[in-house]
């Protein structure tokens, strides 16, 4: 006998024994108990798999080992899973992407996209082809201060958008320990794992995915300063870029992972020719806003003279601080929403982000390249 | 078939629609996925609780009115509820604590203890004559950077404990919102269904088991000055309290719910003859620890030099917040340990914690009751 | 050839070489520019006394070795002080107030009034008897956003008042570092020159006076646990106070000498039926304000949204820290102001103020001298 | 009968009723007890400036209206001043400044150093041909904080630099107010009185100072986005800024005007390969230090754990704030330490800041002329 209320089928490829995002997104599925994991390529090891599916109780039958089997599988199954979350190094999202969209189950895939702006473009055929839906989880616009941000500047209560800073300060690479053999800092310090960008693909595109969410803008064109200051490291672990937005707004962003003293340090100002915002990732149940001419306000998470927009995405009251799951669990159940066709699309990241997140990684790489010039942002249709 | 791993089963009295804190213990029971929640008795009104268990995925023949009838009916069945939160108001704690304990089910029960002297001492007697567990879910002992502080000073890192001042301070009973018919405000402020304490038993209880915990001392005696600013509310709103703990330190405790500009501000400093700790449970990411002669430092959760205590309680790395549903996990996720017989006991309160937290109510009333005087405060045994 | 225009010519006593607080006191008195030092008995060390005299311009003449001589000496000059500052040991304040007041000099003195009540009620029938005015330095009234904080409550702006939080930690008698010679801890823990408080007289006065300055309320009874944890130590280091203020306001006063991590925390927290005020000295350019269903604002000295009431005692524009010297330059300002008929005295501490300080220090004194019990505080005249 | 020790006699150039700047050099030449203000052309209106030195205490025959008349006649007095203080527009510097040097009095101007490159590098050869000194008050390289970063960086505390990021936002130029007759707004938007840099001249100039004192490392090449928000103004308000500097570190500096919610907010973040700081003007009197691999720390000016370096510019306690006119102070003080020959040189910023000051607007116009190219920085010899 099964519960009466249904939860949606959830499948998982990567994310077995010592992964860090999969877990995350194990936790963000349960949150608001819309999802239920029954399926799995855990890991690339089939030893390690099965435990990792074992500890995750999904039945030895749907614990795959290669996710191509578990796609056409899962899709035959009257019970098969309806979404599947992608939580592999870059270089390893395309194919099964494009492999559970032709078998007709909705994807959910970490960010960046991918590795390469080749397989980005299979990956855009691919969700342009199918009738389901594919989500990638820019966590940090689950943030429901964020929400609030983009309403309010959505509502002009900035007024006309002028100067943007956003940085994403780390400094879990200001040693090499990629040379240790440290797994999150070898792939991502890796172009064959990662991709063109270091910093700027692994946050970096949290940080400008971030700044066009709130804002509603998007890039013309930009101008990026990349470095290597680790030794020998081979991709960017540091970098400066400047934006030009649509609409005359002007923006910097900073991303760093060598930057000494920041844990995860995500923070955005955005400035109108009436008022300004400031939003600090590490301490999220508050925002500063502040109305030319008039004192500086803290709006809270839930908290009075917040506004209405953030209700949907908050479960606890003011002062009992949400953090980084929840705003993770806002993506997820955004997502049963839309599968569900209960709403929830409009806040989601879908392949157009993803593509523009890539689109920022190629345009950073060649502006560095050619010695820090401004190049331009073509402007994706849709 | 069934999944390999096994989830605690389990029920819940209390929780329907419109609770506030239901919700919040079956998202915590979920995060870390150690619980199912399977039956439940979830309002005193059948349609309600009816209409609740079919939003929560519980079968109708789990979707009990009566929690006599479902602790003997779960007791019966062979994949019967293993353990059961009681969320219902203070007053309609102790005869569900009963009959569960009664019944050989373990027991999770929201703070304070119960309502009165006598029924604490009757839940008492059934934790002695029962082999379930009894866990009371004082959620902010579950934060990580809290259980660290309490380790370093058991450590001796902070020294001989001098002096302590904690403090919970909410605005919410600013003005006297329960004659409006504020559900939550209503029950609170109402004697017969909190019993004598206002802000003393909903929010003093966690701050003087905030203290308790953290410095491993108890009050030895206190005085109470009470007070009702609310115009003809009933019970304290605002309580200024001194205490003297074991040892010769000495605390200052603050519980209101009338300071305008507090959301749920509970905030904890402990000063030993070697060094000081500050944390605030609205940021409670991080801590301030200084040791005499030397610099302040910032403790984050998980972060470097936080040390290793911490690393138990918390998912996700330095930098990315975890907040109240996490602490609030921490609690289910030690109960699982406990039940499941891998540890999980040692920082979990139990009745002892439930018993003081009734005294610690008594106590204040009768200060103040007496005009703001010195009373004892006896140790219990255990 | 002089300048044309006038400062008021300013004596000291005390404020030798090693002095604290004596250079902070010419510091204030120079940032307007409406004092300049001319006379002082520095030391009671005729050679560090001349010393002192020549570091500071003083010309020799003027760089007496007894107060008594001093007073009568430039009483009778064309060209003798206006004012003289007060600057030594509590203990060593009366007989040099009254010699000056006799001498019909107006008097400046550091608090608190002095080392006994004795003493304060012979100051007091000196101040009667002459027509020199007697301003008592109480340096954190003179904050812009104190004096704001004031002025809103005052005009009923939080509202009826409820609760005050005010507190003054320090770290620095963490040891019993007068045991090693420390001068500043040497006179301060010695009842012969401090009188009968510890932390209650060094800074309890300060905390107490500040409550009753901001709301304009007094104590009508107090509660007092006075406590020395320093080994040996012969005046209090640590107090935990409570107070019944007039009209039903309730307070919480904890000064401490010996909590780890606090330099110089003095904060105060007013919370009334319409609002809720925070301020902390460490960084006292701002202020936050919470109306009641309103989102908190943080108020700046000097900027937007703060009000006019701050404007004369701030000279840079917000944003500009100003700091501990130029809160005290605004009591020498203010004094200045009232010497020269231009107003100023309505902020400015004299007797009464005095005679308070001393009577919150023998109220505590007697009331943790009777185990912690409510004392009456008797209402002064005028 | 004169004060036996000498202070030295200051006079001025700029600073009537109505200047901002002015009042600040009066209090900060005063709080040090090192300078007595004896001369002025206060204003270039005779009445004005009549009126202005009478408030001052200047005597009628040195309240001049011409300067080179001051600076000839000053120079032949036996009490002539010894030193002066250029506190007009930045296109009124050249003159006065040259025509003291000329006349052997020393100068202390305010910054930047002039409006245009040719002024620059005439007084560039003044201060050559002169034996008096020349010193530029970068007031925030005054902070006692600021200074104890400098030294660590020396020291090598945070090992080889890599990235800095530092900052100055405003808000006051949001709207035109120039346009409505705001005196500071008028000339300082107006390329006739300001040279070729509005908020970089203004504000930039101090951001790049900064950074340049606190590591020891000047650019070596530069690109700007320049823009101008304010509708009709003439000169930029906001900059975004990328540096190369010596040695390989990457930089980045953001100069607004009309970044809502800033009122003066400097703040500069370093980062080396072992560690990083962080610094904020509106708070000064504490500096975040992160060394690679352990706890966060915070340095408070004057306190425990922050090294001694700073001592010399400070004058009260930690927790006792200083704020920016003691920073200011500490310029001055170390400009009579320069003249009485007692050290103070080395922390002085002097005619070499005041090239690069406006090499730095020049090359921010010039880049940003060429559509934010980069552009090299040329290295001054000295």
């Amino acid at each position: 006998m099964t519960a009466s209320r249904k939860r949606l089928r959830l499948g998982m490829v990567g994310g077995g024994k010592g992964s860090f995002i999969g877990g995350v997104h194990r936790i963000a599925s349960r949150i608001d108990d819309r999802f239920e994991l029954v399926a799995g390529v855990l890991s690339s090891d089939p030893m390690r798999a099965a435990e990792s599916a074992a500890d995750l109780g999904i039945v030895p039958a749907r614990a795959y080992v290669d996710f191509k089997v578990m796609a056409k599988a899962e899709a035959k199954r009257a019970d098969g899973i309806e979404v599947v979350a992608i939580v592999t190094p870059n270089h390893m999202h395309a194919a099964p992407i494009i492999a559970f969209l032709q078998a007709g189950i909705h994807v959910i895939c970490d960010k960046p996209l991918c590795a390469t702006m080749a397989e980005a473009q299979m990956i855009s055929e691919a969700v342009k082809a199918s009738d389901a839906h594919f989500v990638l989880t820019h966590t940090y616009t689950g943030y429901p201060l964020i929400r609030q941000a983009r309403k309010m500047i959505a509502d002009g209560e900035l007024g006309q958008m002028r100067v943007i800073q956003v940085e994403y300060a780390q400094d879990w690479l200001t040693q090499t320990i990629e040379q240790d053999g440290q797994k999150q800092a070898d792939w991502r310090t890796d172009p064959a794992k990662s991709g063109g960008g270091g910093a700027i693909g692994d946050i970096g595109t949290h940080a400008v995915d971030l700044l066009c969410f709130v804002t509603g803008l998007k890039p013309e064109a930009l101008l990026a300063d990349l470095h290597r200051f680790g030794d020998g490291r081979r991709l960017d672990d540091n970098a400066h870029i400047l934006l030009h937005m649509q609409g005359g707004a002007k923006a910097m962003l900073w991303a760093s992972q060598i930057a000494v003293g920041n844990e995860n340090g995500l923070r955005l100002r955005v400035y109108g020719d009436r008022g300004g915002l400031e939003w600090s990732q590490e301490n999220p149940n508050k925002m500063c806003l502040t109305i030319d001419s008039e004192a500086k306000r803290i709006l809270t998470r839930g908290g009075v003279g917040s506004g209405g927009a953030m209700t949907d995405w908050t479960r606890i009251p003011a002062g009992h601080p949400e953090g980084y799951l929840e705003s993770f669990a806002n993506i997820y159940t955004d997502t049963a929403d839309l599968i569900e066709r209960k709403g929830g699309g409009a806040l989601l990241a879908g392949i157009r982000s993803g593509l523009e997140g890539m689109q920022f990684i190629e345009a950073c790489v060649n502006s560095a390249g050619s010695g820090g010039t401004w190049v331009p942002f073509q402007q994706l249709e849709g």
